[in-house]
């Protein structure tokens, strides 16, 4: 497993799981407390189908991962990599290096955008919150 | 304003608005772009009343909001702060002074947090969420 992380870090450029800074470890806390719990229920919930009750869970954690994902996808476009800066020279120095990590990380925002855009605009999902409206 | 912004960061020894790192950036431009716009719309839905769609933009709006204050409170916390570490001295040095800019991030978290029981809890909220559980 190291040698995956260390032939990743290396291959990719990954200065932030190279050398992960507190802020991105809060999120890797994050990830492990409130994301991998939500798998398993949401599972459940689609192959059993109809569980409307899902709609409020997928909404929290679809925000909560596209918002983990914006200073990442930031951080990965726009830091400073230089030698003189934090990460003294490590992660992508040239824009393509930076395009290339940021495509290993969007899924990760686009999946969270999918399943949020899935729960607000399907009739099934939202069919109470229309009437609420009415 | 900015008199204003010195004497804060210096007071209270907020390194991450003395030299925002880019993932801070990231942070205020969620505020501009997300939740800023959110207030108004919140003030009209709860001064109205009755408006049981109001519940997912707030619900979005908290679990958003709080996330964002994960890493900054991470950071205030465990960041290393030394003259050696990135903040080049900068920031809280003692626990105490962690503590101290703690106490005036804490209620970014804790309001959203509220909110967001509120809207999860409040059975005129979670009225039609509970009949379809049924």
């Amino acid at each position: 497993m190291r040698n995956l992380r260390q032939w990743y870090t290396e291959e990719f450029k990954d200065a932030l799981l190279q050398n992960p800074p507190v802020w991105f470890k809060s999120f890797l806390f994050c990830e492990l407390v409130f994301q991998l719990p939500f798998f398993p229920i949401a599972t459940y919930a689609f192959f059993k189908g109809g569980c409307r009750w899902i709609r409020t869970p997928a909404i929290i954690y679809s925000v909560q991962t596209m918002t983990t994902l914006i200073p990442i996808l930031s951080t990965v476009l726009l830091e400073d990599f230089s030698n003189a800066s934090c990460f003294k020279g490590q992660g992508p120095k040239t824009f393509h290096e930076r395009l290339f990590l940021i495509s290993v990380y969007m899924p990760y925002f686009l999946i969270p955008l999918i399943l949020l855009l899935f729960m607000l605009q399907n009739p099934y999902y939202k069919s109470e919150e229309k009437r609420k409206k009415k």
